[in-house]
């Protein structure tokens, strides 16, 4: 628990507010705060507790207030959130990563100079899908302004399945790489599930692994890497000083990199976790009992007013793009919830953009660091 | 999609109500539908569907009912749970199991009667738990009446890791066995995690691995192996007729060997899963909104009749012993369900014991026929 006791006392220490101090003053207390870890997010296994139910000594018993139906605040919802002008508070997820980030590129520094080595992140782009060319373009300028250095392997969409695995392969091998991204979505005519298999455990920067994930999953255990997002979700939530352990969360879409990783690391910190999917029936009725909502649906506005509890934080993971010709790009960002009414009603929300990506990417580069630290036994 | 069928197709045929036919007519019957798959539960690839979300256009336009709270029979549940005295139907898992059990006895006979080999099952058992020493006499007798050879290694409580990891190595080297068992919980002094990662995947018929453990959890993957009592829940549900897709369903307990995997699996056959463990607020408010409840929290009682939904599916996993000098051994099982409440209320149940527990080692007989089908390469 003492990891939990140090990252929780640094947290208290520098969070002060919502928004972190300027670029240069956070790149100060990143020097002068050296020995603190990078992120608050503690160790998966220090947090394992055992489960120690309250049991009922006598059966007859029976509990003297009938407590099931829990509230008569939802009914009241759609009146507060028209009428209730009072915003949340916003999670500055970008000014948060820029600290993490800065805290990386010292570190980095730092590696090159005691052991002339730095990290290195190897990325497998296969088709020329416009949004998974700006994922990784950030993902890339990213690298660089921390001193990682990165390598891109970029194959066409109608590329053999045995040339991706022979680029994974050689960035497998590669002493120099220390992590391994394969953007996805792949084309439909190449198995992920095996491309994925072959990627190094001890480089799955990515957490995508079915080790990792199983790890990730099973309490006792420790994957070598969390996904990126999750993670980032993660940390966005303890630096906002919010109490996961106790709480209800509703995950909001199921798929393998986002909302699966995120349940299962809620799950971890002892959040009692609800996945909502496509399949799921009045996905409101339960969205609106929860006071942690995370949502990976892809769709852009789901997420109503009406779905959320007053108070509730919200954590949007959507980045749907909507034709928009006044844009720069002919289209701009929106996330799965309706931001105009969701800020009447959370206590707490993530913008789109500026809330998780930037996060996202902080996350990527941490894990890179780490497995760089852990190949060269750097501390 | 067409195994689904098939299973579904043969599920209509053989499943006529609650109880199955007697053993005789049972073993008639198997080798009358040799063609018939053993267990009705799909595979869980074949599950997948893709998340198509119903998508708002329009986001000003509000829905016209503010659906949140989602009913008032809540607050009527302790008064039907005194008052109605209507049983639900009791699941039958001691007579689905011996039908079960009966098709891998004909399965083991016709391979044996083929390639002259039978499956291998071994066990390896750390200490004189009596809990354990019961649950192991009762796999390894269930074994012989279907013909699987068992092994068994038994080693004292205070012995060396290695002791136990060079006894795995045997097992996992030894080509008549196709499933290895470690019986848990193990002794505090050994590392389970260590342990449970050098038994081989293609033997991990409990399905505890974290490779099997991801690849439940991931979408698009298959484990080698689902781990029994989980499996043996579904099996139960799906041969009961209920309908799991877009069901609320409620996990009692997060433990790596029931509730962590129920949760995952009830989540491949899209059910809409919330996760209770004892840092849950409030459970009774989450478990009565839930069409199925699977419980498996190892408190007695717990699940109090006011605790369901009128008309719910109960699974009740717990096996708690509860000290009474009447009974034979000084004890009596009880589940975590007050049945005598809940038998009220739910539309469906099991008893404990009687229900979860023989399908869980007809389950565990199911894997090690599997994995033996497998390695022989015998269909």
């Amino acid at each position: 628990m003492l990891r939990v006791a140090v990252a929780l006392a640094w947290q208290k220490k520098r969070v002060g507010g919502m928004r972190m101090p300027s670029t240069a003053a956070r790149a100060v207390h990143a020097l002068k705060d050296e020995n603190c870890p990078i992120l608050i997010s503690p160790s998966l296994v220090s947090l394992d507790l055992p489960d120690v139910w309250a049991s009922n000594p006598n059966p007859h018993d029976f509990p003297s207030a009938h407590k099931c139906c829990h509230a008569t605040w939802c009914s009241g919802v759609l009146a507060d959130c028209t009428a209730n002008e009072q915003n949340a508070a916003i999670i500055d997820g970008k000014s948060m990563a820029e600290e993490i980030m800065s805290r990386i590129a010292f570190e980095v520094k730092r590696m090159k100079e005691s052991i002339g080595k730095v990290p290195g992140l190897a990325v497998i782009m296969v088709g020329q899908r416009r949004d998974s060319q700006t994922y990784v373009r950030n993902k890339i300028k990213a690298c660089e302004e921390a001193g990682i250095k990165s390598m891109m392997t970029e194959l066409p969409d109608n590329c053999k399945e045995d040339e991706v695995l022979n680029a994974l392969s050689r960035f497998n091998e590669d002493p120099s790489v220390h992590g391994i991204l394969v953007q996805l979505p792949l084309p439909q005519h190449l198995d992920e599930a095996k491309i994925l298999d072959v990627l190094s455990l001890e480089k799955d920067v990515d957490g995508f692994h079915p080790v990792n994930m199983g790890n990730l999953a099973l309490r006792g255990r420790e994957p070598l890497f969390i996904p990126c997002t999750p993670k980032g979700c993660i940390e966005l939530l303890i630096r906002s000083g919010v109490e996961i352990m106790g709480k209800r969360a509703v995950v909001i879409g199921r798929s393998n990199i986002v909302g699966l990783p995120t349940s299962l690391l809620l799950q971890r910190h002892h959040a009692t976790v609800s996945i909502i999917h496509a399949f799921t029936k009045n996905p409101e009725q339960i969205t609106c009992e929860a006071d942690i909502v995370i949502t990976a649906a892809g769709v852009p506005n789901l997420v109503r007013g009406n779905w959320l509890k007053p108070g509730a934080i919200v954590i949007d993971v959507g980045t749907n793009p909507i034709e928009d010709p006044s844009c720069e790009h002919g289209y701009r960002l929106r996330g799965d919830v309706f931001y105009e009414e969701a800020v009447r009603v959370a206590s707490l929300i993530t913008p789109v953009p500026g809330g998780v990506g930037p996060m996202t990417i902080a996350m990527l580069l941490s894990n890179t660091l780490d497995s760089a630290k852990h190949a060269y036994d750097f501390t």
